[in-house]
């Protein structure tokens, strides 16, 4: 039961690991074990039960496809972990067996489990973003006062500096780091709550064992249970749904910026990413390609999660049944967007020249607004606007680019000064004015970014 | 790297091997053997080199997972099998080697693979629904005339029968599969275009290769490619996106009607399926689970394929791979549903003595309206609305079920006879007229479904 | 209440007609009054009455704000609509009062309503689909053999025809259409079913009564109510959903063509459309804005209806409710994306000159594939692939175009013709090629294009 | 162009009147005003000509629906609000016409009065939501250990508390408040870049007519312009979504528990929600058919903004439209969530009896898990498994309730005692164990809200 290849291609090697069957039944008998070490360590059960249990949860020793297979028609995977646990134990130990999952309910061995497993998700997802947002400030640092055409509605627009576009990229990243590591720590909690939630067969020591097990799991302990109260999970959920929209718009950009016909930027041929035999020539936007497609997904898959918070009683019919689906497939497809974009951008492509050549194509239409703003304080701003209009028309009409047309402005009696009028043409001077916006906003970043690469969260 | 464990509860051991990563690499195989097989016999190729490359199109011979894993950083798994099985041919013969996947692209195969493991998973479905249906008939045939509430707003309403609930049911999975093999008969198409869709490597050829390799593959040639015009693919998807709609529907039904407080249905408790043990007692209802479960995934599923509708150029960026990575789970859960809906049934537990009891426990105030309407023709609809209701605030208040109170009406002056009365709050009159309005229906329903398990569509 | 200023730029004048508040309350008494007629006619109620109800039945007597603003407190619009109905009837004929709605419920009314206006609203949707492909297809026909740049993974692949790329897009708008005709004819059935479906009220009559009411509606009846069964609604609304993917992927190409550093195509810049004026040179592609903004927004429409269609027992708690909400808005972006098109192609703007530039900007390597395949006869396909790429090599270094290079193949030896490899870089015998693969499409798609413009559908 | 009537049934009226036409034009004239003001005050424009603009931002000195019918067609509503404004400040002032909207674009002004408007619309929220969480938790104080069924995957599964349940519908809610307001406090922000984000116009000024701007609308100034970058807001949108969720696990709750075969709780029964007048004895839960229609509705929303994001460049293209078209529609539908909600809680009908009466008919199976705890310490859990299950098939079999059968365990030599067994069996000690798990969790909610509701957010 190898499933789902072209899902696969949206993810990672590393991240298909982390949500490996083995990988998920392991972290069911971890929170077994724990759960057992925990009650004993607070007098529940009998520490001898305790290692005898602990002793045999290790994923290794089962046929876990059969247990996957048996999960799924028991309606949860913890079932039949949970019985061939018992029976095992019972081989060695017929007493300890009996304290097996004692006081749990299936719903907190499973929610546990894929919190730890998200933890290690988030990880390798924090270790892409970062490294991406490393390759956007290096490019940033590296790039100074370069000039490029800004585009509005895919039309050239004016011009502005590659900083200023490769921030604004790194900006929405950075956010979204934060944004995970605080929606995370809310919802990377302990479940344990029994079959309803009240843990009522622990009496007194509901407490204490909970947070002896937590503790064993490194883990906090929410109020109360979130059996069917998935408000803190799916708010996670939607953080990375949030960070891979920004990826997506990050891929975007690089695909349209990369198009033969632009060219500003391309990506870094990697290993295996060959162009097609038929075409030797051609530079397919691969990372883009798979970031994109990663992309398309993940706003659908939060929908799903918010769909299914609508689960009933204390413990739902489906619906967290649907989430746990879409869960693991959420955070592959986000890495398999961060994955690749990371990679696109450690060996960036930048075509300064072609920039510019862009620019100049538009025969100085860009300049106009500019150009309007300089004359309004000689003439008004309406009168301004006319003539700039005007030179427009004979620009389009093929007269001649308008640095030249507007030079007909600068008669005796306009009072305007030459210099002043190539200010408003001079691409390198514009762009480094918009880097100069970004004065402060870019040391900041590299600082944040340093503090997240020392510190990684999780 | 067999993942999701989660996705795959909600889908069946069979539909999961058809979407296998080894069954997805022979059935690009069986295109590329397909290909070669028809450019032979148009005389594109020569013969001995169509036989070399078909022989060597099996996919046992070849490390699958290593090409699924060389697939995902190539953008396409097209292009990795293709290349090791030119490599493969070359080592027998280097001549035939240069004819491997001639004229064609990449997602010429990868498509037509799809269609060809689609049709496989519509038998599937088709079976199990045809299965579900069958069963459904066969409880409307066996309940006759039988009273059940009929329940609005998830409040009872009135009174109904079940075979009339039954039917409800019936038609729409009827129509589901008319739909889907309408759906079929326009998507299972041959993708055959040639890097940007013209075939113009083959010339006047372009035809005859195409029709030959779609006799070979038992498919119908479309008038142009649909590399990028996905419309007639993602219809199929939305018909399984309705048919999960309505097995939705059904499971959540059958949920309601499930619980102990209403008790009127109950699953049959399949093995495997055993109550956790800390509840032996419990009766949890694991089919509707499941299929619930996947009805909530699907609708996002087909979400996803429209917005992938948006392919750039003649074939795009993202949006076919992300196209791709939905499909299999669209189908997947659809089967999911259909499945432990058709084993639910096949065993139904139907509790007649329950409905009856849930009906009486409304104290006759589901028969108010018809009391109206039998009054009516006597004092007017209005007078007969006001009384009614004046009888219903006393019901109501616990002094007497409706039929008791309404005797009251009975005096000599009103002539109304007392069987009329009677009449009017009796179950088994309603529910046979309910029935009454099936005659034609079910009989052609049982028709229809006869002519579908005779025939297979696929 | 005049809300959603945003959603309804996503639509067009006539369609927010269609579905504004008095059309509603109007559709819904025309339901009434068609029902008090049909009943008339069966001896149900008395004729008198049915015509004292049916002459109130118009929306203009009443207060179309209140009686929205009451339809949202009551969970149903019908319920004050039928109650307000009920005291005007009253007013004038008491009687005759006691027989409005008769027998019906209040999910009969709006369902059929919305029934009634979804067909004034494909109509619509028809005009401008059709006018769109007539513009396609005069495109078509007026510019035969047209070399354009093909390009796949957003680079330039290689060369086709413009006549290819529009029946690329005319296809699926066809099929679209004829995909709306066949769903609408299967949806756009009367609701009757009273208030669980069985029509009990009606006793011997109801089938009577049904078919009365339906033929005075010009309706067809179905075999059961559909109130919880949604299925061929949700049908027709999957098929408006990959009607409008078809049109987002017009939408998008069209936009990446009109990119001026493409700028094959530009949408005509119609009244109303001005750029912004502090860039009067700027050529928003407005039309594609809209089409796609409308596009982006359906897919998630269509899931909600998906979604909804998990309705309870006989009449459903709010998933009816939320279905309802969105099935107007799904309409309304479904034109507010046609409608634009069908402007845009109207007068495109096509430069086939700049499409020849970008094909030469590419310096041949377009036209490698075609060079590997006439070398190939010659010397192997392996050879051939070998020789090209090293030429490519050199292009791609910037030596000279591959043509230039490709005679460098004409050795004396290598018997190779120079008329031949003159073919191979021959992008208007491409194009003709590419057009003669349509020299049937052509003329049956404006035959299938007449036919329905003769006939309008609704 | 009042429109739909439908979707507007989700929400309320006071909502449907934030996002008004004439509110949203006034939102952009506001901003323009405080733009004028703003450059005044920094010396960019003449302090006459700001007096002169502010004083004509007035929406009700404008055709609003001439205005939004041209927003459409010029795809952005500034675009021709800030025409008209111009044309109307020249009546007056025409030196001061050329200093309308000056240096800004006309995104800027959309988003910013989408910022405005969204914070008004915050304040309902919060407003229904704090309402909410009040009278549950008044609920929650006023019904101490009351014993009632908590229900897992739809059947009745142990014994816990009102309170318990009580309180795990506050704590997402609390949780959600708070959210709203962190995503606010992100989100809210002033949207101020000029054409390409900039503000190239403003040379050094751009800082200070940025700060003045925000200071004058009390908004705070992002570091960079978020024009295409739209994590912030969409974080917020989803936190909406969230929050939505939550309410819709509310109100399905509370459908499933006012089920005439359960009863446990009940809406009131409000002003204008009538039953319908065939059947008034129904009492129809219209509060959660509003609550779970709109939050059928909302997680598509958020799937169509997380959508949006991928905008290109430094502007897109339909992207940002169609964001703004789902936009309010999830406010609306949220607060169509919350409203109705805090009304049916403010009179919430509780039937302790009931709750009782459904535990008894459960015949004691619901306390198997007890009983199995509290016999293990004497004969080993296995043991009291098996003897359980005896038991519990005999109950299943009609012999007798748990509570009696298990009697048969007290013999002499089991060493148990009676009181220990009825203890078992004691639902009001199992309420009030459940409820003492909430002891500091229920003062601390309600400090909470106190606190919330003392200092409103915005």
């Amino acid at each position: 039961m190898s499933v789902l290849v072209f899902e696969g291609f949206l993810s990672t090697p590393e991240m298909l690991q982390v949500f490996d069957k083995t990988a998920i039944v392991q972290a069911i008998m971890d929170f077994e074990a724990s759960l057992a070490r925990a009650q004993a360590r607070c007098g529940v059960i009998p520490t001898a039960a305790a290692q005898a249990i602990a002793s045999l949860c290790r994923a290794e020793l089962y046929d876990v496809s059969a247990l996957v297979e048996a999960g799924g028609r028991a309606g949860s995977l913890a079932l039949p972990v949970v019985q061939k646990l018992v029976e095992t134990v019972a081989l060695f130990d017929p007493v300890a067996a009996g304290y097996v999952h004692w006081s749990s309910t299936s719903q907190d061995a499973v929610d546990t489990s894929m919190v730890l497993l998200t933890r290690r998700a988030l990880r390798l997802i924090e270790e892409d973003l970062l490294a991406l947002v490393g390759h956007l400030l290096d490019l940033a640092e590296r790039h100074p006062a370069t000039p490029v055409l800004a585009r509005t509605l895919m039309q050239p627009a004016q011009v502005s500096s590659l900083r200023f576009r490769l921030m604004g990229w790194v900006q929405p990243l950075l956010r979204g780091l934060e944004g995970l590591h605080r929606a995370a720590d809310e919802a990377l909690q302990l479940q344990f709550g029994g079959t309803v939630g009240t843990l009522s067969l622990l009496g007194d020591q509901a407490d204490a064992v909970a947070a002896a097990l937590a503790e064993d799991l490194r883990l906090s302990v929410p109020e109360m249970p979130w059996h069917a109260q998935r408000d803190r999970w799916v708010r996670l959920g939607s953080e990375l749904g949030v960070v891979c929209g920004s990826l997506g718009k990050l891929a975007g950009d690089l695909s349209l910026l990369a198009q033969a016909e632009i060219g500003e930027l391309a990506e870094t041929q990697g290993v295996g990413r060959a162009a097609p035999s038929a075409m030797p020539y051609k530079r397919n936007p691969v990372a883009c390609l798979q970031a994109l497609a990663a992309a398309q997904c993940v706003p659908q898959r939060v929908a799903a999660l918010l769909a299914c918070m609508t689960q009933q009683h204390e413990r739902g019919l489906g619906g967290w049944h649907a989430e746990l689906a879409e869960w693991a497939s959420l955070l592959m497809h986000v890495h398999g967007a961060a994955r690749p974009m990371a990679e696109a951008f450690s060996g960036l492509q930048v075509f300064p020249a072609r920039m510019l050549c862009n620019i100049d194509s538009q025969r100085d239409l860009v300049f106009a607004e500019g150009l309007v703003q300089w004359l309004a304080p000689r003439c008004g701003r309406q009168v301004a606007q006319q003539r700039v209009e005007a030179l427009c028309v004979r620009v389009a009409a093929g007269e001649a680019p308008l640095r030249v047309l507007a030079r007909s402005l600068l008669t005796p009696e306009s009072r305007l000064d030459a210099a002043g009028l190539e200010a408003v043409f001079d691409v390198h001077r514009i762009a480094a004015d918009a880097d100069a916006r970004l004065n402060t906003l870019l040391p900041r970043a590299r600082a944040q970014w340093l503090e997240m690469v020392d510190c990684p969260h999780w």
